[in-house]
């Protein structure tokens, strides 16, 4: 052999963002080149280049001797067709990774550095060991607020991102955002009609679950269509000021998406990484004007009211210097929100307090009146204090819901209404008593386990809260489930622990994040 | 569908070390229970359980909806055969994930903590994101001294332990071991030979090249066997005192192994790491007394004498709590020793130094008879200094070379001499000048790029070292190699630095690691 170039073959493996190369081990240039398994590799084809992590395989049924195997994220990078010649060489180690060494030693990261590190990133030369040790040197106490702010500035830089101003000739666009890990915490699919029926604009785009049992986009899927092109998120925008969108569609903070993946997995989710994951997006997303719902909780993602004061700093100081108004609100995080955990019984919820149904969950309305507020206080004609009573108008006349069902047409409504799965079971109280804690994180691992997101009428379905008093036997919630095998690894969870704890009425932990004099 | 069950498959592809599952898309298993990519699953089989990574394949080639696929590591785990059933549920973390977290949030670890984790490392239940966390969480400054001592006791408590005493009755078991990173320093096939000729006990276990042109292994497998049961090692130990095999077939320090599969790919070798890894590897080989060779050199591992003296105490300070008798030497390691690099090449020096041809490299010959005599002063019969000139006289009087024929015998000699690559190439001096600088990594890479080690004669042969004066296209190096590709790889590297530098004889740097007084 002389020229290291073999056909692509494409491998169907989902590598999840990362890119991987398939060499047998038989393959003249593995042999030649001494190519060792885990190996950065070159590719080149169609014009391209692709850095991958060479997987040496044995099964000719995966990839033959001869040829050059690619999975499917980077054959989609490469964009090449199968049969097609590529040059296969041994890859030098990504320009920025002196500098993930240097932070791995300690080191304090300049702005070309974190903007080379990131640019490697979004453009899938980072093996996930790399992203990994990449997450872990960024960690907890490891970056300072300037690194911080440098890393958002580079997750913006790398990818799309979205003017409205110039596109159809707004002024401010704002949202509203959680910082996420209370389940059932539906606000979006609220506070959007409401401030859109305000006039203001929101053309909103939310994630799918990452970890949790529901994101906003699975939710509003339950109702309508969530994946749109831009071009259609604009038009909805400009017909009724709201916008309830997938964000996947847009490349908003690429390097996001793909930090994201290992930290996930390796369940990491410092302050910087989430500061800078968050405003990175909205102000990609061309969002303005940002109201964060920040919940504190014993189950929560944060603990304490220090913790959640030094979070808010540090948004607050990165959002000053991109020029973001931010309204970071600390809220009470000791349980889920509202009844339903899962997409379809999240939605249900929605609709009850747009409707104004008395069964509605007056927790989840709450909330959501008092976040519609503070967005609605943006509006410089509105006086501080305002906002509340005037989302409550708002939500009470009906004009949410009018809006709400305007989004939804807008987007594409749902031929029928899904139904919560028809299979399931109730967990009740072991014994009279008042209910003293609901654990956030065991009821979304019980949700998730019983199929939700993915199936979409899965999840639990609440019938008490924190503070009220239960009787033996007395239902807590109802699990949901649409196939037998999720419910059976749904019982055996519930089995080694239900979330709930009963106690006595004086146990009932204090919500500690509301401040004094806030208007709720 | 109503249990997770499903016939296994085998999938031929080398994970290198990671447990990974793979799942077809439309799997039922996938659809119900929501399982993603990347997410932990146990498998259970046979009566054994395993715990891995899902990948989601979309090929029915690879594995069609109804079978549980398996990669080569994850298969010889499970030890199932393909057809038989196994059943795959979401896994918990393991135990030890919590104790990670904490590490990675900054706290120092108990003892219990490193246990389970090296444990859990061991069992392979970490993922190769996890391994990554852990290797970057304990790298640099972030393990104190009692924190590697337990991790080095956990190592060794997670595999097998060689007991020399035991086994055949022996006293204290030597050894010499180089904390890598220069090329051609293959001391111990000289140093093992000398020893045992003097009367000592070393049965030396070697590791195989991981990121270097050539290992003792690689090179010693040249001229003899050293794939050795545990079995043969002992009837070779016993017969001639000496031993130079693969430490490979032996489960020692398997948690070292798998955190190696990440180090590598890191490029990351800390303190705490190395001392972790070299002494586990030690102890479990039963070595009672090591002399540890530091070279320190500007293009070392170790690049200056405070790291050198920070390192060795850290080596110290662990090995007398294991009650390891230490002498940790620091050495000149500012260019390769010897000449040849590559294991055809660096056989030829070893081998010519035992037989006191007058060609022999005197740089190898001097260093092997200084790291000897150290090992032959931990013989209490011997005096503090007289060490290197037993050593000196065993060399010169042909009872080394006598020592290593008995040995390669012993393990059994290779039917015919390896010859260096037939093809290659020189690479002569751009100017007239002296050798100023002589980069032990560019080296070691064009060696590796020309097929070291898995092509035994690829290589480097070395003409020239530092302070040599050259004339302008005088050969300062040949590059041999088996294949044309490997060839011309290795030239392009050439072509982008030669690693050698040119200067005036007064740039020659000082060589900063000998002690004075320090006999040579």
């Amino acid at each position: 052999m002389s020229e290291p170039i073999l056909p692509i073959r494409r491998v169907g493996i989902d590598t999840w963002r990362e890119n991987v190369v398939f060499l047998h081990r038989d393959c003249p240039v593995v042999r030649a080149a001494g190519f060792q398994a885990l190996a950065k590799v070159r590719v080149q084809a169609n014009g391209k280049t692709l850095i991958g992590v060479l997987n040496v395989v044995d099964d000719d049924a995966i990839c033959p001797p001869c040829e050059l195997g690619l999975s499917e994220e980077a054959f989609r990078r490469l964009g090449a067709e199968p049969g097609r010649p590529a040059r296969i060489e041994q890859a030098e180690p990504p320009p920025s990774i002196a500098a993930l060494h240097r932070k791995i030693a300690g080191d304090r990261l300049e702005e070309h550095d974190l903007h080379a590190i990131v640019q490697d990133i979004a453009a899938a030369r980072y093996s996930k060991i790399e992203l990994a040790a990449f997450v872990v040197a960024t960690n907890q106490f490891e970056l300072d607020r300037d690194e911080v702010l440098h890393l958002t500035e580079a997750m913006i830089a790398t990818g799309q991102r979205i003017d409205w101003q110039r596109e159809i000739g707004a002024g401010p666009i704002v949202d509203k955002h959680c910082i996420g890990g209370i389940p059932g915490n539906r606000t979006s699919m609220l506070v959007v009609p409401i401030v859109a029926a305000h006039g203001m604009l929101c053309p909103k785009t939310s994630s799918r679950a990452i970890t949790s049992p529901a994101g906003t986009a699975d939710t509003m899927e339950v109702l309508a269509e969530v994946e749109l092109p831009l071009d259609r998120m604009k038009d909805i925008a400009r017909a009724t000021h709201g916008c309830l969108a997938w964000g996947g569609t847009a490349d908003l903070s690429p390097a996001d998406d793909i930090l994201i993946s290992v930290e996930r997995p390796l369940g990491i989710d410092s302050p910087g990484q989430m500061v800078a994951s968050i405003l990175s997006k909205k102000i990609a997303a061309g969002v303005t004007h940002l109201v964060l719902d920040l919940p504190v909780g014993p189950t929560a993602k944060v603990r304490s009211m220090s913790a959640a004061q030094r979070l808010k700093r540090l948004f607050e100081y990165v959002a000053a210097r991109l020029r973001l108004e931010l309204d970071a609100v600390i809220t009470d995080g000791r349980q889920p929100i509202g009844r339903g955990i899962g997409p379809v019984l999240e939605a249900r919820d929605v609709m009850q307090v747009l409707a104004n149904d008395p069964q509605a969950p007056q927790d989840l309305r709450q909330k959501a009146l008092r976040l519609a507020g503070r967005v609605i206080e943006f509006d410089p004609d509105v006086r501080g204090g305002d906002g509340y009573r005037i989302a409550r108008d708002i939500l009470d006349s009906g004009r949410a819901l009018a809006k709400m069902n305007a989004i939804i047409d807008a987007q594409g409504r749902r031929a029928e209404p899904q139904q919560p799965g028809a299979i399931g079971f109730e967990v009740t109280a072991p014994a009279d008593g008042t209910v003293i804690g609901v654990d956030n994180l065991r009821l979304a691992r019980i949700a998730r386990t019983s199929g939700a997101p993915q199936v979409r009428g899965a999840g639990v379905d609440l019938f008490v809260k924190l503070g009220e008093t239960v009787r033996a036997g007395q239902p807590l919630y109802r699990v949901h489930a649409q196939f037998d095998a999720d419910l059976e690894f749904a019982r055996q969870l519930v089995g080694r622990g239900n979330g709930f704890t009963l106690g006595a009425p004086e146990q009932v932990p204090r919500e500690f994040a509301s401040a004094p004099g806030d208007v709720r």
